[in-house]
């Protein structure tokens, strides 16, 4: 065991601040990372304030971060993938049972067991894991993703939860050249939809409240940008859409929505809202229209989408901050106010 | 143009009444049809009462009736596949635009331009159309079913529509020998979708808030039967169903069955609850679940069930009642108060 500076919040209701957090010495199957980068996710903010609760209580100190990308420097003796001094990946996975039909099946992340990255139980320390808000991370192999070497590496931390959360539904639905995917909401998400639908070859058309980000919507490439709250230009594209990608967390209309798909088309949630969404039963009968929900990706897809991204040169469009900024951070992050991802310099948290 | 016996409606409140209404002389391609029975769907309760408002207004007179068998009295020159004498079966649907893509996909369900079997705009007379609870019908040849000689008529008429509103969906999402499949609510839907999800093969378990129809649902053909208040005997199947058929359009918890749902499992909603649903994203999110509905079926698709039911010998569960009855019915229909589906005598309607 050792000791890893961290970011930390003590409670609920108290910022997050320096501390220092025990990490295991690798075993034989451990990659230990030299943590470069980490992203800010919304979900880092849900836990560190516990606005989970119900569906996962949050225990402290609590140190969150799940988009993580660094150096190796240490592995263990039955490691072969990584060697010191490789680029690697951590999402919001660092263990499953290996051995459920969702494991089996390369899915990790419908395993009843799963450990996530941070705020599970630690098999291996007690207590519960902490995340990416640190200089050094210890992972089992098989939950550490290679990282393509042509790629801004602060645009890749957000890959990891980001990226993947919308790269996996795009391509399970099918999403391809031909079809009409719509993005509901240009943030963190939504501005990676956005990416990966134009990348896969669909019309893609933005969603937003925001007027002011219909030029930032073209940019990040959406043929199409509609402002929500203008029901006639809404009610323009009912019934066409194949696909919605719905990046929103806060209360929203979904019915509205649900009209826009086509017959067979399907909806899903990649944001999750505290509140039940209202959903009217006959939005879905009248063109057997369905509504999901995705969460992340296995950590085999995980792999898939970045190296889709290294082919493509795809990273997610970030605000690179010290670690010192992150309360200032989430505060602007609840107001939606970056564009679109906060990336955390670890550098920074040398000087603590 | 001729005059045609029926029962219909004044206004919202009005009972369903004896009337004549005019029916077209059959065209080219039409089918003229003496109603022999004619079930009783909850649609024709919603419209009648004009509960649908703010989906679709109800004009009056009414006569409603979508569950509709008898025998064919007359062709046009142009009918090929009826001739007098022939058993048929009449639907939801008498017409459709025939060339959007839902209609060249044989899903006539989803074509924009359909017309209803009744209170939907009628082209030939104008006003709208009227349903079966008439002694004679007009129908398309498109629109009319052949319906195998084996089986008892009176239980042949709810298959036009409770029957295809549980096949299509159970067919559409795949269910057959090993999957695990719900049947929520136990009445004219259900009960059929009991038989059906049997039928191919599925484990079926129904769930309902009545344990009296614990020993009705398994003479059905379910394998269990669990009572939905009981929230220690639904956690047994938390995560476990393939697909869960949710027939029931009283205001209900969603949340509840969205959980027994396997990895990718899907729901599917045949009944069309008049509140919205509140829905958990939560539990779509965790399994990728899915949530969906659907609508009767195609054409095609019905003729198939049909046919299945021929082979089968499957029919719906049926109290028969003279059209006298019908108001008695209605009130009896609110309460549940039937197994499973009423099916009117239309030769009652000769006495008026």
């Amino acid at each position: 065991m050792y000791k890893a500076k961290a970011y930390s919040a003590a409670n609920a209701t108290s910022p997050l601040a320096s501390n220092t957090i025990p990490r295991r010495e690798p075993t034989e199957q451990d990659v230990q990372i030299e943590i470069l980068f980490c992203g800010i996710c919304h979900s880092d903010l849900h836990t560190v304030r516990d606005e989970w609760h119900s569906v996962m209580p949050t225990v402290y100190p609590c140190v969150p971060g799940h988009e993580i990308v660094g150096k190796v420097t240490k592995v263990g003796s039955g490691v072969t993938r990584f060697k010191p001094g490789d680029l690697a990946g951590v999402g919001c996975l660092v263990d499953s049972d290996h051995t459920c039909p969702s494991c089996r099946d390369g899915l990790e992340q419908f395993c009843p067991e799963m450990t996530l990255t941070y705020n599970s139980p630690d098999k291996h320390l007690g207590g519960v894991t902490y995340g990416g808000y640190s200089d050094s991370i210890v992972v089992d192999e098989h939950f550490v993703l290679h990282v393509p070497a042509n790629l801004n590496l602060a645009g890749v931390a957000p890959l990891l939860c980001a990226g993947i959360t919308t790269y996996s539904p795009l391509r399970h639905w099918g999403v391809t050249t031909g079809k009409k995917v719509g993005v509901v909401g240009l943030g963190g998400l939504g501005h990676m939809g956005v990416k990966f639908a134009r990348a896969f070859g669909a019309h893609v058309v933005v969603f937003t409240t925001s007027p002011g980000k219909k030029a930032d919507a073209l940019r990040l490439g959406a043929h199409e940008v509609v402002i929500s709250s203008n029901a006639e230009e809404m009610q323009k594209h009912a019934g066409s859409f194949d696909f919605i990608l719905d990046t929103v967390s806060a209360d929203h209309d979904i019915n509205a929505y649900i009209n826009l798909l086509t017959r067979d088309g399907n909806l899903t949630l990649v944001g999750a809202p505290e509140k039940p969404l209202a959903v009217s039963a006959f939005g879905l009968l009248f063109g057997r229209r369905s509504l999901s929900g995705s969460p992340i990706g296995g950590i085999a897809e995980t792999q898939e989408m970045l190296d889709f991204c290294g082919k493509h040169g795809i990273t997610a469009d970030v605000e690179i901050i010290p670690i010192q900024k992150v309360n200032e951070a989430y505060e602007r992050l609840v107001k939606a106010d970056v564009k679109y991802r906060f990336s955390i310099d670890m550098a920074s948290l040398k000087s603590e």
